[in-house]
């Protein structure tokens, strides 16, 4: 700190990395659960973490942080430092807007939700989820009230996971997919196209699988000494720019399946591992929200690991790893890990370019039930409606239709756009870097990523939450967060892919 | 609870259990540090650690939780609620009366004195490692002032370890133990035996001790839906009782090292997943200090992996694991595990009975350094007459002296007592196993351990810190703490080893 720096902003600094700590202690916590903990450690487990969530809450509405923040928005300070106190003012005062017992509510309900909502899929029946849904439903509408009861409920809501992207401009971006890959699906669905889906059929040992999934992560440059690879049921990554873990999970007929989804934590984590050591514990030591996030894992999955480029240098590997899949070309394993499968129900088993429409769905959905302008029972018949506009292809149950996610059981509403947000800025970043990071295709061919890894850094990681999102891509690209390259982008592949 | 149980009592088992819940995060994150934590984790984990204790001291020392304390001291309670209104006043008690910087002085300074003994050790140089020494025994001296200034101030941290045991009685077993075990190291030392302690000479695969001990815990009952075994460098055991989890390390030379090491373990952790699930967050759910908890450990260890019993059931296992050990007797694999080794200087290495002679000597310098009795720069000399006097060998550095032990950087006054009272504990508690569980050692030869195990949780586990140390032996024993019992113990075992 400069020597001019307000006694205050040392004091606030202390406060926020003391919340932070308590956070990433969570992580952890949250990490080992998944990873780590014997089967009957949930009880003792789950009373650390609502105790940790409760001690991080008390510490964002203690009087006296509020009482800093008073005093520095109006001191003189440095634009990083007014970045700081603005993302702890955001967090500050939705905290204490909120009442506790709100909160509490909301986490045991949404407790309640997740059982009834496990039972309702296995029994495919989302009248015994109905209730549960409606209840959330009306808690997170009194949380959007508390927060602000002036505006657009799920404008709030959204911005607990989106906090500085404006909804308008988000529904712009989910408005403009919709309108370019819904015909796009429905070319591609006439398109006379026989594509290489079997290139890697078979069945795939795990211990293998784990193995070549390693050789990739050290040829992306994971730093093993900041990290680690486990597995999980449901892959994810976390932690700190000292320590980003990642998980993936084995599924023995798809060997493809664990390297890319991989290669996707990967890019969560080399976003974290590129924040500032020296602002860890700060807002600039944090990463931007969850779009921006999604954006490093999108597009290290889909603009490397998918790249015809990422193939020609990766394929070997893969053959040595697994002789059984014989000697397929690039274009074969380039065809079997870009295919589109718009008669595919389940998102998280989308190919990259339907999982946009099943966004879009779920997005109207929930918008409309928190606006109030759909009512629960409408949501299987909805779900199921759009599914055949979008996709042309209809659920035949609820389990495979609108009880496949968790999210809505969490009391998660407003979440899923960051996943297609995180896809569009991906693409935007990844044209950015093509133009700027010279011989960038060769580079991946050649098994070469610290230039990319070391543009991204440069444009996104290091500036932890210094800007908001909008400032912080068009710095990066010179363009606002859009549809546009994305949309370029597809209608490109997947017009030579099926000859469109 | 019953309907007159106070208010009060509610409050404060909800503040208890807030405390006990970091406490609990803590010890994980500790865990994770030891077991998974890439190498460049310490910053961000330091961080976190000293947080939650600062969170936790916070907590403890909240004038609410004070007050809740003062009411119910005069308040109707059952004999139960008496001890947890009485555990949590004696660690309240400690934190209000002892400033937070001083605690924070003692936490830095013992940072220091852990890199300067590591280099000193390293460099084998006392020297440069005494003024930290100096510096932490002024700070632990004022501490013990803060707690109490009427008394002597090696009581009071000897307290931290083992509340209530009375220094006095520790000491009383100490000097026993020390009359009767340095002449019978002498008559081993003087004896015509020649014991096969080259039993399990030879070099064996890190995979396949695993193997041998994870079929040892099987057997032991150790039960996987609650912990999980992992390596770490210094084998220890934490956790709760939903979840208690044991850390072993393998030495290729010493298969055995890694078997009775993970017995070890398995004895903590069996006395924490003892104590009742009902209870956890509690007083009455948290295990009986440090002796106690050596006690089960020992017990396991000493006299169950290293009775004569238990090598009759367990040796055909280690000879199928390791056959290059070829075909040995149960004589000759007992004699192995139980040699007497006087000229070993490594307290961490010694038997089962020099141990004591190590600790009996630690002990006395530690508590006359802290009474001011003994100045820092006559350890080393002190330590190596202690060691002739007590072993007959005299270290020839201080490396394999007085800077073996990394409990003095660390602060820790007090501490090594507590190995020597929980050996002698497991001594009283297995005689009075024997008396009343029919059929013992037939049991242990058999590999069932479910008796024993089901006594020392009716005995010890279940009760938690419901009574303290002397009344909870002697509930179980019959007798008040004391050495004899392993005096006797020790005479017939090596008397008989050694034809005494």
């Amino acid at each position: 700190m400069s020597d001019t720096t307000p006694a205050a902003y040392d004091d606030l600094l202390d406060r926020v990395g003391r919340i932070a700590n308590v956070s990433h202690a969570s992580d952890l916590l949250s990490w080992d659960q998944q990873v780590m903990m014997p089967d009957e450690g949930t009880p003792a487990r789950s009373r650390q973490l609502s105790t940790l969530s409760a001690v991080e809450h008390d510490l964002l509405v203690a009087d006296e942080l509020g009482r800093l923040l008073d005093e520095l928005e109006t001191a003189d300070l440095t634009p990083e430092q007014r970045a700081v106190v603005r993302e702890v003012r955001r967090e500050q005062e939705r905290a204490v807007r909120v009442p506790t017992d709100l909160v509490e509510r909301i986490s045991a309900a949404s407790s309640e939700a997740l059982t009834a909502w496990r039972e309702a899929r296995e029994a495919d029946d989302f009248g015994t989820f109905a209730p549960h849904l409606r209840e959330l439903l009306d808690l997170k509408q009194r949380y959007a009230e508390h927060v602000d009861p002036d505006r657009d409920p799920y404008a709030v809501l959204f911005e607990e996971y989106e906090p500085c992207l404006p909804l308008d401009h988000a529904e712009d971006v989910l408005t403009t997919l919709r309108e370019a890959v819904v015909p796009l699906v429905d070319d591609i669905r006439g398109a006379d196209a026989d594509l290489a889906t079997d290139t890697f059929a078979g069945t795939f040992d795990a211990d293998r699988q784990e193995a070549l999934v390693r050789d990739a992560l050290d040829d992306l440059g994971y730093p093993w000494e900041r990290g680690r690879l486990d597995a999980a049921p449901h892959p994810f990554s976390t932690g700190t720019t000292y320590d980003a873990r990642i998980t993936t999970r084995y599924d023995e007929t798809d060997p493809i399946g664990a390297l890319l989804s991989t290669v996707h934590e990967f890019g969560h984590a080399t976003y974290t591992l590129g924040l500032p050591d020296e602002a860890h514990g700060t807002p600039l030591g944090e990463a931007r929200d969850l779009s921006i996030h999604e954006s490093q894992s999108r597009l290290w999955e889909n603009h490397v690991g998918r790249s015809r480029a990422f193939w020609e240098g990766f394929l070997p590997r893969v053959v040595e790893a697994f002789p059984a899949v014989g000697d397929p070309s690039v274009r074969e394993a380039y065809e079997a890990v870009n295919a589109v499968d718009p008669s595919n129900l389940i998102r998280v088993e989308a190919d990259e370019l339907t999982y946009h429409l099943h966004i879009v769905l779920r997005f109207e959905i929930e918008r409309d039930l928190i606006r109030g302008d759909l009512d629960v029972t409408e949501v299987p018949a909805v779900w199921n409606e759009k599914m055949e506009s979008y996709l042309g292809v209809r659920p035949e149950t609820d389990a495979e239709g609108c009880l496949q996610d968790i999210h809505w059981s969490h009391g998660s509403f407003g979440y899923f756009p960051t996943y297609s947000l995180g896809s569009v800025i991906a693409a935007q970043l990844f044209d950015a870097a093509e133009a700027e990071v010279e011989g960038l295709d060769d580079a991946i061919r050649a098994g070469e990523f610290d230039p990319l890894h070391d543009w991204l850094t440069d444009r996104i990681h290091r500036h932890g939450k210094r800007f908001e999102t909008n400032e912080l891509v068009s710095r990066a690209t010179g363009d606002d967060v859009s549809a546009d390259a994305f949309v370029d982008y597809a209608r490109e592949k997947y017009g030579s892919l099926y000859g469109l």
